[in-house]
């Protein structure tokens, strides 16, 4: 059982951002911190923006930021963008030539227990994981400098 | 999000042996009637036996069937199998290198996510996809003859 890298990295996108606290951040900095692929990031940012979870502000000094508080960005939701329609086992996709579909009690209980998954973080929002007693550590981790 | 096929198939070949009441069904038949890898079905059914839900009999007439009651293998103990110490993200794995591991609230509450999710399965046995609605269906999908 695996969530996608999109999600993966959009959850510590908006994390770096938050821990900015309104601070332009740019792609390449996010890429270096965390060691992971630009072009990836990329097309992360470029949905995140897309979805309203962050502006970006072209130009040389341009960059990216929060869009919303930290407490108005929920994780269920930010989950759900990628994941919600995922193929979870065969019949949750098009390509499905599983013969029992038709009469199949599995894939209603399976997508239950995916919606029981997305309500748990339902209950947390980005701004949960910059809480003031792991911020310090997070910032120090990142290299971010208190401002 | 996905899980893997090793679950997929664990649950059908389950459902198959289920609806066979005892009688003994070969893996050649189980790929015959869902079309899927024979190959892949040997590594199933060997788990599926040394885990206790099913008895192999092996020779010439030999077959593998349920050794349990269906209403006593429950369906999240099946998809736990191979599921619950799987890479949900990458700080889940050996080969982790995202850098806010020691301070990341993230981790744990993916992890109740996914509890939530086995949490579901639990309430229903191998008895609930094979009830006496849905039983007729199912064996005229496999093509399996009324005793």
């Amino acid at each position: 059982m695996n969530i996608t890298r999109f999600t993966d990295y959009a959850l510590r996108v908006l994390i770096y951002a938050a821990l900015h606290q309104g601070k332009l951040v740019t792609i390449k900095d996010i890429a270096n911190r965390y060691d992971i692929s630009k072009n990836h990031l990329m097309k992360v940012v470029q949905e995140l923006s897309a979805k309203g979870y962050l502006d970006a502000i072209r130009g040389k000094n341009g960059g990216i930021r929060l869009s919303r508080p930290a407490n108005s960005i929920n994780l269920g939701e930010i989950v759900r963008l990628n994941e919600q329609h995922s193929t979870l086992v065969e019949c949750f996709g098009e390509d499905n030539h599983c013969v029992i579909t038709p009469a199949c009690q599995l894939k209603g209980i399976l997508a239950q227990a995916m919606e029981c998954f997305f309500a748990h973080l339902d209950g947390f929002t980005l701004a949960d994981l910059i809480n003031e007693q792991e911020q310090p550590a997070l910032m120090q981790l990142l290299h971010i400098q208190q401002s």
